[in-house]
């Protein structure tokens, strides 16, 4: 049931940033083969799904399935795979950024070389500043309200930008491998680097579908446990792994002595609080009734997958 | 008179983005300091000034000083200098990118060390990334309705793109080192990488002061041709003056072959061609009277500056 969820969104993710997407014979040719290349690497598209599940759990409850003669047939709101789609293009622009010489310097990504190995260091710096600017090109025309639209601008630009954000987790992150950071910082770094903009996919989702501000606040506190507990785990797999199963090097965590969940706090405790921090998640949506369920299931995954 | 206008103007920029951007003792400080070295390093705030005067044109024409108590004092609609901060954010992203070793290997910009050699690579990457995310999240914010605001992104967003905008300019431009272009890609080159943008600050300014569709082409015919002379002026600077006039290395261009508008016409042909461009420009703007005056007047500086 939940494989068929995360497969069908997926798949509505894939095709939006296919449609959207300029072909790679658009001139100039290799920036946007550069683009499509880490786009198209076999990502799990989590941020659109996160997306497009609060957005379909908020239009359920509006009853707007039945009424609105827009929406796509599986209960989403019209259009909604677009912004999915831009979430996407963000989160690649930013594992471009990363994985450059300067910074985490990694030559693998989901099994695949990554952009600067494979198309040179200075298309792929462009094909990661290109990926953002065309998330905002498809954020402003989105199908719905042009209030909407800059709200969920403004969250998204939030959500990676320096302060609390993707930009300054990333920075603290680069930082604190000459510096050992403390407990405080370490949660810090994995609210801002990963966490804030897959609850900005959520609250995106949710302010698509015309939630109010009530249900916006349960969504906001389950993206901020449940986005954590999905950076736990993935400190957990760099461990557990190999780095077949993961499409990644493994273990460069602990080669870089990087601090880490289960550096800080071992294995076992991690594995404890990841879990914690689900049941919270679940619990900040239990006035949703069965609505709720689909988001609770990708939660309780987030920390059970295996890559 | 015209001298004033462009201090006035860089200073109200200047006043914006020091209002807006991040102080440097922001946590984490690196990126911030690293964010406002670059844009606190004496650039001229064309981008902002040519907004700013588009914006006070048509505001101008439609009654709107008089009439409007929101109207800043010298006639130009109130919260445009946010719009004009917006634009040098995006201005400066492209600069720190562009200087980057794996792109222009420039260590002097405006006289001061570039960003990188300033602050590091990495640092030097995400401070481009986040002048990027910034000003998006200020334009979600702008002063002007909802409709508006959108438009106006999505035009930026065009222009910063890779598909006639300024990324795909970029791109072109560094495979040009290798391939030596013609004089159609020398055109689109510099149409893309830096007129674009110039166009986009204009036509930005314009939908912040509600201008017509009309008044929109005639602005846009404005903005291409004097965008264009621009640049073509900047490739005459590199070879006529010395580093010291231009703050950055001069004659780099020729030292690495690069096909210019000197080295393909000679220096009094492409004299002779900005030099038209900017009476075509300026008959663009000949239907909105003596309130085009300062556009034009800028139009021409622009050619007749020494750096």
């Amino acid at each position: 049931m939940l494989k068929e969820i995360l497969q069908r969104g997926q798949q509505l993710a894939d095709a939006a940033l296919e449609r959207l997407l300029p072909p790679g014979t658009q001139y100039p040719p290799s920036i946007h083969q550069a683009m499509r290349h880490s786009v198209f690497a076999g990502g799990k598209r989590l941020r659109p799904i996160l997306c497009m599940e609060a957005a379909r759990m908020i239009h359920a409850g509006a009853g707007a399935v039945s009424a609105s003669a827009s929406a796509e047939p599986d209960g989403l709101p019209a259009g909604i795979a677009d912004l999915g789609a831009a979430l996407e293009m963000l989160h690649t622009y930013s594992l471009i950024h990363d994985d450059l010489p300067a910074l985490d310097n990694d030559d693998l990504r989901r099994g695949r070389p990554t952009c600067h190995v494979a198309f040179g260091e200075a298309t792929a710096i462009l094909a990661g500043d290109a990926l953002q600017t065309y998330a905002y090109e498809v954020l402003s025309r989105l199908s719905c309200p042009a209030e909407a639209r800059v709200r969920i601008i403004e969250v998204i630009a939030q959500a990676t930008g320096t302060i609390d954000g993707m930009i300054g987790g990333q920075v603290l992150d680069l930082e604190a491998e000459h510096t050992r950071p403390d407990a405080k910082t370490l949660e810090y770094i994995h609210r801002s680097k990963t966490g804030a903009l897959i609850s900005a996919s959520l609250i995106s989702g949710c302010l698509y579908a015309k939630a109010t501000s009530t249900e916006l606040q349960r969504v906001r506190e389950f993206g901020r446990a449940a986005g954590l507990a999905f950076q736990i785990a993935d400190d957990i797999l760099d461990v557990t792994q190999t780095s077949e199963q993961l499409g990644k090097t493994a273990g460069k965590d602990a080669a870089v002595e990087k601090v880490t969940y289960p550096s800080l706090y071992g294995l076992a405790t991690s594995e404890q609080m990841a879990a914690q921090l689900i049941t919270q998640a679940c619990a900040a949506l239990d006035s949703f009734g069965p609505r709720a369920d689909t988001l609770k299931a990708i939660a309780r995954y987030l920390v059970e997958r295996k890559k």
